[in-house]
């Protein structure tokens, strides 16, 4: 497959509302990997955004009433235009408002990829039923001992929504209602920096504009982009800011045959 | 001339109010240039920040119906004391909304400076004449075939606002009603980095604050002072990362000299 | 003593409303230093935040009329928690705005720490009295001359807020109502880098948590790391942007060992 080559081809533009703590790295990391990204989060700017975009990142890390508003009028004009939208539950479970904002975003907008850690994923799982809770065996750590309880959480989370669901973590599972992948790229000290989970949001919708015809591995290939950059960058980074740069170094210079090299992943009929 | 010189003398103290993706860089490139930036978007507190301020930057990349209100009483009090204002029309063109805020902008606000790339030039040129539109010879990409055409826009809009206008892109034209510059300085990889353009507004700014007497030459030394940095940064840049950081290292070393010796421009009487 | 030790084994959660413009490097400080950062600062979202956070940092840099409710309304939460909650009055007594909003804060919150450079802690002392102001004789600079006059300004501050006051500058001055610290640390260099001043207040949030038992040394300690890491990012920085860079991989690689053989310090009972 050509997941890189075909994102530098088409150069997906894609609107982001997105924190903004991360803003600038998303925005570059878009950049690196061959997007363009264009950022507005006025509602009566951003939804006319979505006519000259091909996708829509939504991440509610620092939201606001204001934004609130324009992600979900965002959210609605993109699904009706067929664009690619993809939601990074920043925060998901901390609060009862951003739990109320997160429920509200999943009951008006259709995603066709989710993307967070293990307890936001969880989360959202628990706001998106009202019955019942997540399967309390589905710890805070994704393991290959406690795997296969995530991938069923994840293919039901995945049926009820339709989108894949992408859990990050030291080992990462991305996920659709029939096929589950796992992957160890990356390294524990990108945990030390801010963005690189907002980052991956953004590559993955890049990834879902330019390689359209299996959803499940282009949101692989995403994720596996910035862990094989960031494990890259780690062979000569001298501290947290220096591996911030590289990885963004990384990404700028990733093409498919680095991808296929670096990757670590395993599939599995779920 | 001595423009890097006179601005790390007089120190400007430039007030932004600038979109979030990239407020960090701008920031960062005005202190590496010699200026001394200051952020706030709040309408009860912006307009009386250009008290003690040597100048005014408006950049609606991510605006919003409050920061609006701010960019238009913060233009009004900078013009009423005199100060040195730079409009970058950040995504003109892209929506209505947006086309409606810089036409208020510009019928509100008097700018000394003008600086966009082709596009957002274009849609403001539209923007500020109700009864035609730009002439459409004047393509999305400024080449020494058309260039006579963008001086020619360039030229009337610059009659219109009294500002000097500063298109970026691989050719730089920067022109008042009666000279151009066209510039070759800056490189493509600078496009893959977010923030270039937003950083140019603030050196400009610093530019025309410290060196009053010549305003068009002193937005031109603005444009290749960035460019310019570019240029060094990436000669030892291994990425889109390092080139990011490479190029506020170069402008924080930047000195007339360099400035001289590295400039790339030509002048025409239009 | 381990202060930085105690912060990496207890990774506190520091709850920030700040500025847009410096976030980044705040949130990936934190990180380094070994805390972990959450950003939020809508009024519905930011109280309950604190329910599972350690401490609060505010910096209205960039506030705004429903930002300066959040950080009124999680101050009261993080008082009502016992956590700890610094003050980064940024730009006080730039504009009456700022200079009510600072005002409203010192009466509806209690703060641990209050960081700030001469001009705010200044302007902050002038505000939280309605008698007089400050003493002219304190000047816009500290110096080893006039340092007795920062004391006693530092000192009733700090009796009547109850806060550790630290001032930052070329020489730092850290007391309490009985004691003061000054500090030769950091280089002049770090004032061309926007943020250094809103990662410290981040940092000295991280050390009062994981060092309880003497806030004055927990600051002391704070204010240094920062100082020391710029210190030992200078002898490689190739200019600004390295510098800045540097900075964080420096904090992420201090320890106790660093921080002691580094610190530049001197204790006066005042």
């Amino acid at each position: 497959m050509e997941f890189i080559k075909n994102i530098r081809e088409k150069t997906p533009l894609i609107h982001f509302i997105t924190n903004y703590v991360t803003v600038n790295d998303v925005a570059n990391a878009a950049l690196a990997i061959g997007a363009s990204p264009i950022m507005t989060d006025e509602v009566n700017d951003a939804p006319d955004m979505q006519n000259i975009c091909n996708a829509l990142v939504i991440n509610p890390g620092t939201l606001n009433e204001n934004t609130v508003k324009a992600m979900i009028e965002s959210g609605k004009r993109a699904n009706k235009l067929g664009h690619v939208v993809v939601l990074d539950p920043c925060g998901a479970g901390a609060t009862p408002y951003r739990n109320k904002v997160i429920a509200e975003l999943m009951a008006n907008v259709k995603f066709d990829c989710i993307k967070g850690n293990i307890s936001e994923i969880k989360a959202l799982a628990n706001v998106s039923q009202s019955t019942k809770g997540v399967d309390a065996d589905v710890s805070d750590n994704v393991t290959r001992e406690n795997m296969f309880d995530v991938f069923k959480m994840a293919k039901e989370l995945s049926q009820k929504t339709g989108a894949i669901i992408a859990i990050t973590g030291p080992i990462d599972v991305i996920a659709s209602d029939k096929a589950a992948y796992i992957t160890d790229n990356g390294c524990k000290e990108m945990r030390a920096i801010t963005g690189t989970g907002c980052m991956t949001a953004g590559v993955i919708a890049a990834s879902l504009v330019a390689n359209p015809s299996d959803k499940l591995k282009a949101c692989v290939a995403g994720v596996i982009a910035v862990g094989i950059s960031g494990e890259r960058a780690l062979s000569y980074a001298k501290g947290t800011g220096s591996l911030h740069i590289g990885l963004i170094d990384e990404l700028s210079n990733l093409d498919d045959i680095k991808l296929e090299v670096g990757a670590k992943i395993e599939r599995f009929d779920i």
